[in-house]
């Protein structure tokens, strides 16, 4: 078996996983039938739950028992998929497809789809907060670490500057902040919270925070790549949409050839910080590389 | 001093507190500006602080330190204003004043108000995660309720509900169960929290949850008839408003005396509950009566 169909079998694997999980909570939980319809449709709407993945795979290089981060990884989806129903909505970006599928708003309505996606951020903290595996340390830890990385500071922080930004030039490095707080905190979240609670060292924690920065940027740069390179069928939307509006992109900055050394750079450093925090055999080295050429 | 004065008083001087305290946490965060001060506009706009108050209520009925619940009533002031600013928008009440100020969306944009909401909901948990005068059961207890009354299961839960049964029919019993997740929930977070960090006794604390379940009525039936009896300088929006939709009410449900009658059974019942739990002499006494008698 090769080594990307080992590593396909693996992310699938885990996405399994986190797919089974995050059904159980909903399924179990007591609430207005159209409310839960709405959370699942866009939890159902065929994610490639990279992030909970990451999570798990952070955790597995320094810990055993992946019981003890499922309702993190399933949180970390829960927050994502918040972020994408509010980021359709006529007032952001006002999407009526993602992935193929009607966004959440066009298929229930727009004040469902606000209140779904209240819900599914309100609920990722009780998942934490009542997880019998974690001790109250670790819930603390976490919940703290999620609340900040999604928040104000962060990734809501990220989608205000970006909408800020549409429509005017910026520079690389206020492009590159704008994807930090984004995407990369969650991601951050993600390799922060398994290496957590697999007991990795501080000094470990700290290189893995580096590599989870350089990940980020690998994904929006390969993003932007695919903008212009990809395949529409496979990507979901129509190639070039960047290209009309004034959106800042690593092509249209550095050029293809520049984006696509720009990228090799961010791999590089990635994987430097994946061997100072010792996690040089995990497949988080194989997954970098993943990131770095996925064709959608 | 008479009883009202004495809790005017008492109520001024914790409002205050708790205004100060949400401005020294929001000050300090380093946040994109406009963010900010949408989060800050809405957090301003003049409400009455109720649930905080009620909160740091209940904490003095049974614990000496009233610091050690002010990120909690911060918490639930942010969590309340973020379900307002949402509530607003167009695509769910489209209300451009509230308490005579122009809405959060009006003054900034929809896209800027809905990710305010976000960052105030979500900081919120950090909020009480962070705080040092908390352990890290406490932390984990309060966070765990606040997700609950506030998610699915509780505030956006009953939010569902309430928009499904506009411009229909619905009983006393379903009008009730509404109001008890859409208003109920946050109350009886505030009446729980408080009681617990003041370390109440399970028993204590199982009274308590039915007196904020009476309080979240009476509340409700005070709302209702005050938009059939009120001034609309007072009560902030025009008088009869409910009126002309099928909106359900009690005094269309009771008629208006029946409305009164009804109030004054929750009354006694939630006076009952607070005795049972031996906080009799406690300032939530004079303050289910001032609930009760609210001219706005």
């Amino acid at each position: 078996m090769n080594v990307k169909t080992k590593l396909s079998d693996y992310i699938n694997n885990y996405r399994e996983k986190i797919e089974k999980e995050y059904k159980h909570y909903l399924q179990n939980l007591s609430i207005p039938i159209q409310l839960k319809n709405s959370m699942l449709y866009s939890l159902e709407a065929g994610g490639k739950r990279l992030r909970p993945v990451l999570l798990l795979a952070s955790y597995e290089a320094y810990g055993s028992d992946i019981q003890k981060v499922l309702s993190s990884a399933v949180a970390l989806e829960m927050v994502h998929t918040y972020s994408l129903i509010h980021d359709d909505l006529p007032a952001m970006d006002d999407d009526d497809y993602r992935r193929g599928k009607l966004t959440n708003h066009k298929v229930f309505n727009e004040a469902t789809a606000i209140l779904a996606g209240d819900a599914l951020l309100t609920y990722s903290f009780a998942l934490i907060a009542n997880d019998p595996l974690l001790n109250d340390r670790e819930k603390v830890n976490i919940i703290s670490r999620l609340s900040v990385c999604s928040g104000p500071k962060g990734m809501v922080g990220g989608q205000i500057l970006d909408m800020e930004a549409e429509n005017k030039a910026v520079s690389l490095d206020e492009m590159e902040q704008i994807h930090a707080l984004k995407t990369g905190e969650l991601l951050k979240f993600a390799i922060y919270t398994g290496a957590y609670v697999g007991k990795a060292t501080d000094k470990q924690l700290s290189h893995l925070t580096d590599f989870a920065y350089y990940l980020g940027l690998i994904f929006q740069v390969q993003d932007d790549i695919l903008d212009v390179t990809g395949e529409q069928e496979k990507i979901g939307k129509p190639v070039g949409s960047d290209e009309g509006n004034l959106k800042s992109t690593y092509p249209k900055l550095l050029g293809l050839n520049g984006a696509i050394l720009q990228k090799e750079v961010y791999v590089e450093k990635a994987k430097q910080a994946l061997q100072d925090a010792g996690a040089q055999t995990s497949n988080l080295m194989d997954l970098t590389d993943y990131f770095s050429n996925r064709d959608h």
